[in-house]
């Protein structure tokens, strides 16, 4: 290795381990920490990421990777698949990003952001959108601002640059694009099933499950699907997530509802997903930018991939029925496995993205999507965003919405300034039905597994076609090398009306 | 404010929030993370400790003190107990040690104290003096390489430079005057004592104590100490520690014997005295190297003070008689205070530091500091320490030490080259007993409201005179200022005696 590609190395790994610091120092923040130690908190991640920045965009980078051009060329000409030419490939592009961002344009960031958040606590708590609107403004200048420096890129759509950074070389046009045909599919299967509300009883999910047996539960599921002690950790959070500090240290969230089980168990399963692909990249990419998943897009494909195509999937509802019948005895005894699969997957349009089910799911991303792009755009007054928040909804959802908390501001991330993120939900969703379409080919046992509850051949197969090569590949590639295409609608399209079909009774 | 002083503030409040990540991962390795990821965490570790030591030894440190000298001198002349002309002190005072060291050796240091600490697991696991010999000769030849750093500083004894790391401004000499004085008050008292071992009966500590109820005595005890959860945490680790990561974030740690209510209890109660300090800290000093304690042995009085003086006390053990009856009536319905009172204040000589009671504690530690500073000196071989401790343990405490597990090879400090620590646990016993005489005089209410579990008087007294000023007054100056005088051996040895006379019916 050249003394070039070794301190480039050297600097990534330290870099990578300021990044765990502050990740713990965030989890420690949802999970463990004193409420009054908040604002120290913050300056605490403020310091560490301002350092991190620092580090990133420091000019001996940019003169490392000036070095390495040849060397990159020589290693991928020797190895197509070359890690350390990809390390470097995928350090240039993050670089060339960061270093655009003058320093007190990122920490004005950071402070709307925080900012933001805090008057958007208060504005939902009180279904006040005006007191929320100069927090809305101040971000949405701050990311045009943003934006603008890149405007020599070339792109289509000022959206494209915001979407860039959470989904590498993705194009606002082809976004809209397969969300046009998503919406064309699901809005009227979803008004087909919406007649038919009372063909499913969602009641038993609901009742009163103790919380310590409701861990229990979980851990017992997660169990089979690779969760381990000596590795992974399991604790409650107000709005739960995974992260990881390291292949050999993820850390899941959930949150226990005393009165619906699908809270926890579900949602742990989701967590379980993001928390296989950290644990799955391959050691060799260790302590450098290539140790995560390629994009938020593949990411969420992972948690959807397993809390929805196998843990809403016949097979494995029936080992979770076992479960269930077994931890408690009392609620799920008078309960089929038939009718815990139909609860399920009862699809019902609502008001709350979080509680939609994965059918409806998808249209409240479409609408999200189409007004982030109006947003920026400017076609798209923010003091009229409450209006058009709510036509939509009753266009694509047929649903009526009560006020503001209910609709506009029910999310947290345009508060904290995360514009250009809700597109890879929905994206996730389409490469899970695609990954799955794929598995099913390749592995023909899956089903009996998945129905003895065993995650194991899934997880290496997903472990070899996607984990292990964290972010080395652009998503795309990736994608056209696991599926072979692009990412699509219709595999996703096919598997839920094939789902919802006999289910509902549909024609 | 000059801009000077400004900036240096600044970058001492970055270097403060890095220390505090460091905190957090040290913590979180010890109570939350998956024993896989010790490998990555270490080396997290040792990027943040790297980048602390660069930032604080980066010149431009010394120039701001250089900078500062003159405004350091009015800001004195103005006010003696100036806040910022402390900072300034303290912070030359540290710089000035930092920059002394270099990179490799302070890498070294690390690296060798890591390898130590492992070898001394597996060595003491077999009771294998051998196997950590080369070990250990490896840790005591860095620390004599750090002493030749300060050849120039004109010390009495090589000892003195490691003492002063842990116990700033004390001589080596002045310890061992003390501790002359103390081990001979203390080794006749203890002869005396154990010829009466009978007097008292340890039993009511021992039985079958539930987990989850020590917990919650323990809480509550500490409750009406000062612990709330709004600031403080409390977790298990196996070798119990106190940390905070700023005033509003407090952590302790405890262990729980299942057959051994001693060991929960005294243990949380000693850490939390340490986090009553931490807590304490005057809020203008946050994020400042001002925001600690001002020495360990000040640190230890803390804890020590809290554990032995109040939790041992006659006062308090009423109250403790109380809780103890309350949360496990069956243990101790028939135990009555007295018999409570009594067993925790057995003495008797024993083999292992941790587990030794207040009065055969200080022997066990001036053994230690003979043996270090010998060692320090080459006037004793590294191979003929057990011999050398076993030797004293007879001559100190009368007792036979059967293997090396159970003598020299019992603490981890020497390992991972902690040597000039010891004393310091001594001092704070002597510290405390300065400290109870002063507030004995100052609060005549004191008995009564530690009998009601009523600490709050004791913790405002100690945080008016000690807590607040954390490490703005030299540590001498310090208990000069509190107690009248130098830390003294008198108090402490009176102390004992009037407690253990009328416990053993002493002449």
């Amino acid at each position: 290795m050249s003394a070039a590609l070794q301190e480039l190395r050297q600097r990534l790994a330290e870099i990578d381990d300021l990044g765990n610091a502050a990740g713990l120092l965030s989890w420690d923040q949802q999970t463990m920490m004193p409420e009054r130690a908040n604002a120290q908190r913050a300056e605490q991640l403020g310091t560490l990421s301002g350092i991190v920045h620092d580090r990133f965009t420091d000019p001996a980078i940019g003169r490392l990777l000036g070095e390495l051009e040849g060397e990159e060329e020589a290693l991928r000409s020797a190895d197509p698949d070359s890690d350390d030419a990809a390390l470097i490939r995928v350090t240039r592009r993050d670089w060339e990003k960061a270093r655009r961002v003058p320093s007190e344009l990122a920490v004005e960031l950071g402070r709307a952001g925080g900012l933001g958040h805090q008057a958007w606590v208060d504005a939902r708590a009180r279904s006040d959108f005006a007191a929320f609107l100069p927090f809305l403004e101040r971000n949405v200048e701050l990311k045009r601002r943003y934006v603008e420096l890149f405007d020599d890129e070339g792109w289509d759509d000022p959206y494209d640059v915001l979407l860039d950074d959470y989904e590498e070389g993705m194009k606002t046009a082809e976004v809209a694009a397969l969300f046009d045909e998503l919406r064309a599919q699901l809005v009227p299967l979803i008004a087909e099933v919406a007649q038919r509300a009372d063909a499913i009883d969602a009641a038993p999910l609901h009742g009163d499950f103790d919380a310590a047996r409701q861990q229990q539960l979980v851990r017992g599921v997660l169990g089979r699907l690779g969760w381990s002690p000596d590795g992974w950790r399991l604790d409650e959070a107000a709005h739960p997530f995974a992260t990881s500090f390291g292949p050999s240290d993820v850390r899941l969230t959930t949150r226990y509802d005393p009165s619906y089980i699908g809270m926890s168990l579900y949602g742990a399963i989701h967590e379980m997903g993001h928390g296989l692909y950290e644990a799955g990249v391959a050691p060799a990419l260790a302590r450098t930018p290539l140790a995560s998943g390629a994009s938020l897009g593949l990411h969420e494909s992972q948690s959807r991939l397993w809390e929805n195509v196998v843990g809403r999937g016949r097979p494995f509802t029936g080992f979770l029925h076992g479960e269930l019948q077994r931890v408690f005895p009392d609620r799920f005894g008078t309960v089929d496995s038939e009718a815990f699969y139909r609860a399920v997957n009862k699809v019902a349009p609502s008001l709350i993205r979080v509680e939609a089910d994965e059918a409806t799911y998808g249209l409240h991303i479409i609408l999200r999507f189409e007004l982030e792009r109006e947003m920026i755009a400017g076609t798209l007054a923010l003091k009229d965003l409450p209006e058009a928040w709510n036509a939509r909804m009753k266009e694509y959802l047929g649903i009526d919405v009560p006020d503001d908390a209910h609709g506009v501001l029910q999310d947290v991330h345009w508060s904290a300034g995360e514009i250009g993120y809700f597109s890879t939900y929905a994206l996730g969703n389409l490469i899970a039905a695609q990954l799955w379409q794929r598995a099913q080919a390749e592995l023909p046992d899956l089903d009996a597994q998945l129905a003895a509850g065993d995650g194991a051949a899934l997880r290496a197969w997903l472990g070899d076609r996607l984990h292990r090569h964290g972010r080395k590949f652009p998503p795309k590639e990736l994608v056209q090398r696991i599926v072979g295409g692009p990412i699509a609608v219709q595999p996703f399209a096919d598997y839920l009306r094939a789902k919802l079909t006999p289910l509902y009774g549909l024609g």
